[in-house]
Order: C-alpha cells, then structure tokens, then sequence
C-alpha cells in the first residue's frame, strides 16, 4: 500500500488530499471555537468515520448526519451524539429506538405536529427519544417558516408533555446562501439565519419552555457570520473538502478543494477540440450548482499538476454516463494530454460527487505533490 | 420475504416492476429478432444479473457493459461474450486479460493509433484481444467521424498485423437521438446511424478487411429504425426500465416506466404549496434530461396510484442531498399525501438514478398492483 501512487489506481477513482483536508478542518473548527460556537460537523459529505473524527477534534464529538446509514455507520464507529438532520417520519421511530437502545443520543428533527404526537406516543412504550424542531429562516425547504412560527408552541408542548420526550431545542440550515457570492451577502444571511434559529428559541423559552440547543449551519454561513451570539452549534458539511461551488461562493480559496476525480483520458478529437476521458455523469454527478456563477465549469474542471491547484480555462462541458467531454475556448494540448494519460478533475459539488464512490485514495500534496497514496479511507453510502 | 409489501420498505428504495420489465424485454427482443438482428442489450442501465438473463433470452447471450466492474459481475454471471462499451487505454489492458483468460471473451473498443499499437504490443506476450473501432455516426462523442474515419486503416492495420488480436468489427452509438422527439425524426438519426456503421464496414471490407460485427445501438433507434440491413447487432440499454426521458422522446409509452423511487413524506409546506419527500439529488439524482422535452418534469413526477400509471401533474421541482421538493401548478392533494405517506416516484434518467442504489426492490403490477415484494435484484456499482 505505501508504494502505491495514483499512477497506479483505477479510473475513475477518488481522491482525497489529505494536506488540504486537515487546514479546511482546523480552519472551521478554530474559527467556531474562537466564536465559542461547537461545531456539529455534518457528515453527509465526507460520510467517513476517519474524515468525522478528525472533523470533531477541539470540539465535544457530536456530529449531523443525513441517513439512517450514516446514523448507524457513525455509531459503529464510536459517535454518541447524533443528529439525523432530514425531517423523521413515524416509519423511522424504531431504527431510532434501537441505536438509541445501544447508548447513542440519535436526536431527530421534525416540524409538524402530527410527527409530534407519533414521537409522543412512541415513547408511551418507555423509550426516549431528543427531539430538535426545525425552522424554515428563510431557505424555503423544511421548518416552521419565521417569523410566523406556525404551530411551535403546540408541538413544543405535544412533545414536552409526553414521558421520555426530551425536546432538545430547535435547528435550521441556511440554504439559500448558496445563492450569494459575497462575503457581505452570505453575512446577512447568517445574520438572518440566526434571528431566526435564536428568535424560535426565545418564543419557546417565553412560553416557559426550555431551549437548550440552538443549532444552525451552513458552510457559507459558518464561513462568514460576523455575530453567533445566541447559536449553540454550527452544522457546516462541505467544508471539509470543499469544491468548485463553494470557491466561487467564496466559502474558500481555489487552493482548499481537497477533492478530484481521477480520469484517464480515452479519446483526441481535434475537429471538434475535446476530448474525452473515463469520468462522466456517475462518476461526477450531474450537479451542475457551480455553473450559478461561473457557467464554464461545466460539470468539473481539469486540475493543472500540483493538486488542487487553479483550474486552467478546461473543463468537462458535457457527460454521458461514463463519458465526460473535455473541452475548452483555447485549442487543447493534446501533445500534454496523450490517450492513457490521467487528469484530476474538480468536482462541482463535493457531496454529490462522492456519493458515487465506496472509498477515498488519500493522498498528501504537502508530502510528495499528491502522487503517494498514503491511506485508504472508507465511506457509507445509500440509505 | 414472501409477505414483505412496499409500505415495509425503507425510504428511499428502488422498486422495478417486473410486468413491466418482462413487456420492455420482450418488445425490443421480439422487434429485433424479426429484423435478424441480434441483441447485446447495454446492461449499464440495469447493471443487474438476473435483469441480464432475461434481457438475452432468444439471442446468443452477448452482452455490453461500461465499466470493468460490470465485466468482472457479468463474467461471474456466466455471460461469455461481453463488449466493454467505453475507450479502452493501455493501462486497463491487463484487466481485460485477466478475465479473458478466464474464458470470457471480453471486447474492447477504439478509435485511436495509439491504442491500436499498444493493444497489438500487449499481444507480443502471447494473450489475445478482440477489438471494435469506434465509429462517430453523429453523436459527436468517441469514434471516427463518419464519412471521414480518419485513420481508419491504418488503425485496422495494425490490430489485423497482430498475432492474437482479433479485429472484430465496428460499432456506433447514436446518442444523438435522444434528442429528437418524434418516431421521424428517431428514424432519420437511425439511417444516419446505419449508414455509418455499414459505411465504416464497408471501408474495411473495400480494403481485404473482414468487418464480422457491425454494432448499432440506442434504444430510441432500436425502437424507431426503419432498417438495419448491414447491421448485425444492436445495443439499447435504457429499454429495459425506460424512463420519462424515453416516454418524451417516444421510444415507450406513459405505461412502460418500470422503475421508480419509493419516498416518504417528510413535510407539508402549504404557504409555498409544496411538501418534501426522503428521496433528494442522491435518491434520484440531478439528471435533468427529461426536461428538454418537458420542463415541468424537475427531477422526476409522482406516479399515480397505480404502478408506472401516467402522471398527474405533481413533480419533484428541486432537490438538495437528502430533500425532495414536491410541487404542483394545482393545490398540492395534503389530504391524500400525509406526513408518512409514501409516493413512487418515476425518474427522468433511470440509468443514472438508479445507480445510487445495491438492490431493486421487484414488486408486479400485474400480481396485485405492485404491492408485494416479490424478488430482490442486486445491482453492481462502481468502477
């Protein structure tokens, strides 16, 4: 294994710069702890117990998760306190109950007071269950919408009358500063996303019901709230590895992206200069999110030499399922790009992009450039 | 296993009704078959043995694959005659052996000099190869473009010098006629693509060169092609499932989706008259092909209560990792679809969607309106 470079890997493969991974890791986790905010890294990106437990290093080892998998793949690997971040339906109460059973504080989610009374009468059997309430601060995708905050005083009661129901307090995720891409438009944002998390707890706590957690989080967010005051806990994803979205957002520098596809480059043709190589729409994803501000990324740009390094004006302009189209506004240098050759492409959407695999190929850039794979780290994928 | 139902699932699963599958197989065997052409279905949509059985019945058993991962699975499988779809490069020669010498006679394709002479030096050694060249019949994606095919002779030259390589023949794949949209303007690119591949034979021929197999295939030409004569194989691979993408372009009615994703309602948002379902950009994934056609699709529609019955105009308008947007023009039916309910929901590209999942969950419309689980099919992911 220590000999093994990534010359030698499969393609497409994925691989992970280990030197890149641990600044973006200390980079989010000072700045939070300075900010006196933990951090509940959310693992739906990395889902990787040796990515995790870096990602909770200085803080207390709680951690977000987006599928039961995760959930039950993180608690193999040590992790006690859990947060399932998707909204919970009654159907998923027992897989709940059972990695609670095992010692781990799985809390959920929910918005809805139907949800409320299924958690409630769920419990009735003697099992507990924590319980945050989500609020919609403005993204427009789950949560109670603020500041209307239709419903929470009933379901906060709901849940708070039933034996065994800890109503841990309220979360929300800030979606919508994807969208921004100044440092001054993701600021307000974050300034929104935390009236409105720190506003809901306060109208529980008003009602005389306790609000101990006050969870928000995004990697933009996190990145560039210039006040917590209020929050709790951030729940950043992506900025573990970053990707070509985030840069153009402004959540990193095009140095942080610690993720790249490896490709071989299987086709020349001149006379409609592209060319094409073994990576495409399942080995990229089809996300196109970064093209927001930056159209000509298409689904993922070619890394120059040194790892994670500015992308030079190619990218993959189309995919097919295992192809990917490489092309560019200048003449290609196919003399620097032979058949058999191998590229590292930049993924547009870290999170999407790793779902298609199984492990990752770490490699080190501060080592030997990242040409040494140096450690093989698993992932759980599906749900 | 006998007595599982669908509302047992997990959700996110991906149900395949086997009514349905069996009328897919049968139609593009059957139509084939009567043309005097043989099938070697595209198993990178399916990715699945017992789907591949079925898919070969009442022809000779050859298959293709897109990955070295799939050709590893099928040739466990017993399938003997396997064309890896995709460019090869030097570097995956050795794989190619490795199961060739296991009795697997596994084709590779190319459309390139180089490729050629490392194929014939990998030979030297005494192992054999069988090679397609890549013929461009339109498409714009690998091949030699038709009528030009640059260097086609002096490629072929050079596999046919070889001791042990086998120069099998040509084949094309008319991606392009996924986008037309009528069984015209289908079977205008099907000539094209005819032409071509029979064109490209008949090159080699003219120059003392054997060309045994001429390789077609897309399933919209499979479907729609007028005549194959000089044609002696074809390879569809998303007839098997199809598809909302397929039903636009024509190559299969609103009936014929054999695939969908099993979700739950996870919210209701009646201020933005939307709800969310478990199954986001991972569950179904970003592929938004379908909507050249129909934008209203999103990222896949709500299938009726009846399995793959025509939709009814509610689709999933936006998605993030684990969260699915449902929408509508119409008030959002929140009586018919409360929070635990589950909706099936039909994909727009289901080779892509489907390859987030390990399993298919096999139900039978025809049984009991595709209630029961009757079977589980394994997939094979990866690279």
């Amino acid at each position: 294994m220590s000999t093994q470079t990534i010359d030698e890997l499969p393609t497409p493969s994925l691989i992970l710069d280990r030197a890149i991974l641990h600044r973006n890791l200390k980079r989010m986790s000072d700045r939070l702890r300075n900010a006196g905010v933990i951090l509940r890294p959310h693992l739906k990106t990395a889902k990787s117990i040796q990515v995790g437990r870096m990602a909770v290093e200085g803080h207390d080892g709680r951690i977000t998760v987006s599928t039961l998998a995760e959930a039950r793949y993180f608690a193999r690997g040590g992790f006690k306190d859990i947060l399932y971040g998707v909204g919970i339906v009654p159907a998923k109460l027992p897989a709940i109950t059972e990695l609670r059973r095992q010692g781990v504080n799985l809390r959920v989610v929910m918005d809805n007071l139907a949800v409320a009374r299924a958690i409630a009468a769920a419990a009735i059997s003697g099992d507990t269950f924590s319980v945050l309430i989500e609020i919609d601060s403005g993204a427009g995708r789950a949560g109670l919408p603020f500041p209307e905050l239709p419903g929470l005083l009933d379901i906060a009661r709901v849940l708070r009358a039933a034996p065994g129901v800890d109503l841990a307090g309220v979360m929300t995720h800030a979606g919508h500063s994807y969208h921004q891409s100044t440092p001054e438009g993701i600021a307000a944002i974050a300034e929104q996303e935390r009236r409105a998390i720190v506003g809901a707890a306060e109208a529980l706590r008003a009602a005389g019901i306790p609000c101990p957690i006050v969870s928000g989080g995004s990697t933009p967010t996190a990145m560039h709230s210039a006040d917590f005051t209020g929050i709790t806990e951030m729940r950043p994803g992506v900025y573990v590895f970053n990707d070509l979205d985030q840069e153009f957002i402004g959540s990193c520098g095009a140095g942080d992206l610690a993720l790249s596809v490896l490709a071989s480059v299987i086709g020349h043709y001149p006379h409609r200069n592209q060319l094409l190589v073994d990576a495409g729409a399942l080995a990229l994803s089809k996300d196109i999110s970064a093209q927001e501000f930056q159209p000509k990324v298409g689904f993922g740009t070619i890394a120059s030499a040194a790892a994670g390094a500015a992308t030079n004006g190619i990218a993959v302009v189309d995919c097919s399922q295992e192809h990917g189209f490489v092309g560019s506004n200048r003449p290609l240098p196919y003399g620097d790009l032979p058949i058999g050759s191998r590229v590292r492409i930049l993924p547009n959407h870290a999170c999407i992009t790793a779902a298609a695999y199984d492990r990752y190929y770490v490699v080190d850039s501060e080592l030997d450039g990242g040409r040494t794979v140096v450690d093989v780290y698993d992932r759980i994928n599906g749900w």
